[in-house]
């Protein structure tokens, strides 16, 4: 039921924005009445804390076995686009919802979502610096090189369609293109 | 005052989101009276609409004026980057409202700035496609080329700090740099 109601206040949070959804809409989309929804869930902010964690937890363990192979830094970062691209392949609505609210609520637990965030691209960052000691990769300054990437990873949560034409594969194959051909030395 | 009514909503906006935003709030910012600011601006829409209307204008102005020179494409999507990367600087509160809000409104009038967005990826998509038929970038598909390094750029209005160390015109070199590195066949 928790996994029902998570998913029901993913579509709605994306759909009408965090602020605009009520708890009722909620209710609604899992096919509930609103009481019934207050005992499984004290308040709305417990929802997006949910879609968060959930979403930081998974790219941050995905992203951590990348980075455990023996791989070169060139091979990581595909790996690493190909979760990133997966991310919002699996869970768009979810990556939307985590992208846009990311300063719409704050406080202590909050606090511990946005270490999570900061070791994931530090993660990314580290590829990054690695490929430039190497000489394998031009010589960019490794945090803003990061931050590019993985914008162009985030920003498709705007616009990718999961049941579109374009494969999830296929999108992470461009982005390694275009990142690893613009990273890599010549 | 208009001006300073459209700054103010700019910046409430950017700081909570334009659904919990209040047209009290905004008047407190500006720093009138709630009846007055009424007097100015009819209601909180007509304030998204004006940022919206004022940054797409302004983005496609410049890009044109780039993309109707005689440069090649790559001397021209250095510009183009540098274009963005700069609204970005100048007006970053109001990319952010910009590109967060892009779905919390509808109806008629903003059809018309669906139009002006659509146009601005049409100019940048002309770039990209030029320089693949020239044979001077790698032939990838020139949409999801152009979106991914929009992204980039527009991503860079979640963490860019204006006043901050990274000056605006570095930020678009490196991202020129891993853009056209990338972009450029070998």
């Amino acid at each position: 039921v928790r996994e029902d109601i998570v998913q029901a206040a993913t579509r709605v949070f994306s759909r009408r924005g965090y602020h605009a959804a009520s708890m009722a809409e909620i209710a609604d989309e899992v096919g509930m009445r609103k009481p019934s929804l207050y005992h499984h869930v004290r308040k709305k902010e417990d929802l997006l804390f949910a879609i968060h964690e959930r979403l930081i937890d998974e790219l941050i363990d995905e992203t951590m076995a990348v980075l455990s192979t023996s791989r070169n830094p060139e091979e990581k970062m595909r790996e690493v686009l190909r979760v990133a691209v997966g991310l919002v392949a699996r869970h768009r609505d979810g990556v939307t919802v985590f992208l846009r609210e990311r300063r719409s609520v704050s406080g202590e637990r909050w606090a511990e979502l946005t270490v999570k965030r900061d070791l994931y691209e530090k993660m990314v960052g580290r590829v990054v610096s690695e490929g430039i000691a190497d000489e394998r990769f031009i010589d960019v300054p490794a945090a803003v090189a990061t931050r590019a990437i993985l914008g162009m990873a985030n920003w498709s949560s705007m616009w990718f369609e999961p049941e579109g034409e374009l494969a999830a594969e296929s999108l992470a194959d461009i982005f390694a293109q275009l990142a690893l051909n613009g990273l890599i030395r010549r």
